[in-house]
């Protein structure tokens, strides 16, 4: 009987188009239940309802500017040669004619004030009066009670993510709290290496996991081998919205992370027909919980990550599917060379506002790459890339300058 | 004896011009003192010094497929026809010629392998031997030592932020830590206003100062007079890098807080020639740490925050001194309209790709403006806007969809 070197786990031969894996995940992820935060605690996570204003604001009629509330008649016909005496009043109660309130910027006027004059168009003389010596339009240097927007008004909307600019739009509008997507929970399985240099796939994973929302509840080490990985994903301890398993995916004599998958739940693909990453699997534990087998080849792991995890992580958190990167056009500046029936990561390096060339890939240059691209550009299975000269869709990294 | 209606602290007659504040702010901030902090800490913060790779990457000759290491010779002239066979050596210790090692992806290679077989051109037989069935090119399927990059090499620079993705590459250049920018320590001192709704100010500002990388390390309210207020910008506590006092700017007869600094330190401008924003102020406490007098009207303080106190905190972090927004260049559907000697952000809705629209001014709409633009167009204070049709620079919101 012949023996083969190993089980042989992974049949590159049959892999998954991306499509497809995408399709799955988008199937088997909707934006979780929803919590209740204090507005200074919503900046940045994802609207679960709408933010509706609970009042008018203004909230009253407001002083526009710095000066006196008077009743428009009063000022009729005021000039320097015709100064008009007015009364000191008191901003409680209601302005009677004849008086006059002095007020600052954003305060409650006091009731049936008509018009503010501003600092220059009166004076303040002894004994608690003033001299008006210039008239006024009615509502001029008014703030009208909900002139800003109403009860009732749209402020934000379902999925979208208050910025800080919005906290004060937020209590103005009388909200103390908003309803929010839960930040989905991941828990991460590192398959242990002798590694001389130690994991860099956990912490940066970690960091990958919180820029899309996620929380990175549990990072753990495990054993490689099926049987400890097997009950590693079958462990009754809390349960995450999302496993990552890292490393294991290949198809070496170690390689056991999609057959403990089998064993422990349900493997729907092993084999991705994506470069970087093309030993990435995916399916579901017991539960039902999604489970993505990440390649430990950090380049590998990153962009499994960026296209399949993260699409999963983000999706659960009410966030938009693709990675947060924006897309521009461009045109490259160089022939992007990718194989046909592989979803290739081209990395790009910017040249000017408008243009972008090839780099050494991430196959070849790892990690180097990551520290030298400026973007990339995703080129479909069914392409075998584009021309120098053609116009390409860069992502390109949020940090990069925009300035133009 | 003619007495005015309150002591006028504000000339909007003699404003000083964007130009010259930002100028000041320049003159007075310059990056903080470094910190070391952990690779996964530094996501996002400023580099304070270049990342350059302690080791080479990878550090030792690495297996990249899963497969048999083996010596080429040993290779030479196989083929299904002619298997040559190989024994089961081991990882440790030199490769000797007639012997293969089954190694997986990642794997150090054992010494003086010099090619690798994929799967598929070789077979396990029993009595722990290889039969070799296709002939190998030197160097096939190794990832050289160093081939990623080199120690020395210059991974990161100096400002630039690390994002999620260099979390690994950090980490396999044999870097534990590195020197980041100290984030800028910021102090708030609202000043207190009967306000049915509470403050918005504080919230905003503490979500703003973490944008830009800040800390808002404590905000307290104080009485609005000038004695309370000198007494609270004097004193002695922990020292932070930028105070923000937020209120009591204008003409009205509770505006102290020019002259409180003034008194407490150094008022260096009252009144800038900025809508909205005009009455926002600036100078140094008696210590000399920036102080920014911010307009308690929320759109004022919005922009006043933006634009001067903003950019010092920016600038303290070691991060670029403009608004952290993406610019585009945009086609105006509708004429901007803006006064000649004042610096006006005016709100823009985008219509499609590469085109936008203004819409109903900050001055106006106050805060409901705040809702509904999509960013803004900085008019300098030299110009009266632009017609229907020109392009203009559009800062546009950072959570904005760019996808085209």
């Amino acid at each position: 009987l012949e023996q083969r070197h190993h089980q042989k786990s992974l049949d590159l031969a049959t892999r998954t188009s991306i499509v497809e894996a995408e399709a799955w995940v988008d199937d088997h992820t909707v934006p979780l239940d929803t919590e209740l935060v204090a507005i200074g605690d919503a900046v940045g996570r994802v609207l679960a309802q709408e933010a509706v204003a609970a009042i008018d604001f203004p909230f009253f009629d407001q002083a526009a500017i710095d000066g006196l509330a008077i009743h428009v008649d009063d000022a009729a016909g005021a000039s320097t040669y015709n100064p008009l005496v007015l009364e000191q009043g008191t901003v409680d109660g209601p302005l009677l004619p004849t008086f006059g309130v002095a007020v600052s910027v954003g305060d409650r006027l006091p009731a049936d004030a008509e018009a503010i004059l501003p600092i220059g168009q009166f004076e303040a003389r002894p004994g608690g009066r003033y001299e008006v010596i210039e008239a006024a339009v009615p509502g001029s240097g008014i703030t009208p009670k909900g002139s800003h927007f109403v009860k009732g008004t749209r402020l934000l909307g379902i999925g979208q993510r208050p910025a800080a600019r919005h906290v004060g739009i937020l209590l103005a509008a009388g909200l103390s709290e908003v309803q929010v997507v839960r930040r989905p929970v991941v828990r991460c399985l590192l398959l242990a290496r002798s590694e001389p240099l130690g994991d860099q796939n956990g912490p940066m994973l970690t960091a990958l996991v919180d820029r899309d929302g996620g929380l990175m509840a549990d990072m753990g080490s495990t054993a490689r081998d099926q049987a400890t990985l097997c009950a590693a994903l079958s462990s009754a301890a809390a349960e995450p919205d999302v496993i990552l398993v890292v490393g294991g995916t290949g198809q070496g004599s170690d390689d056991a992370s999609a057959a403990a998958l089998a064993e422990a739940g349900e493997l729907a693909a092993h084999g991705i027909a994506l470069a970087p990453g093309e030993t990435a699997g995916y399916g579901l534990s017991r539960n039902g919980v999604p489970v993505f087998l990440l390649p430990g080849s950090p380049t590998s792991c990153l962009w499994a990550y960026e296209l399949l995890a993260g699409r999963a992580i983000r999706r659960l958190g009410g966030r938009g599917p693709a990675p947060a990167y924006p897309v521009r056009q461009m045109t490259t500046a160089r022939k992007i060379v990718s194989a046909i029936g592989t979803t290739e990561i081209c990395p790009m390096r910017r040249l000017d506002h408008d243009r972008a060339e090839p780099i050494v890939s991430y196959m070849e240059g790892g990690l180097g790459t990551v520290a030298r691209a400026d973007g990339f550009v995703i080129v479909p299975e069914g392409s075998e890339g584009y021309p120098a000269g053609a116009i390409v869709r860069v992502h390109l990294y949020e940090d990069f300058d925009w300035a133009s």
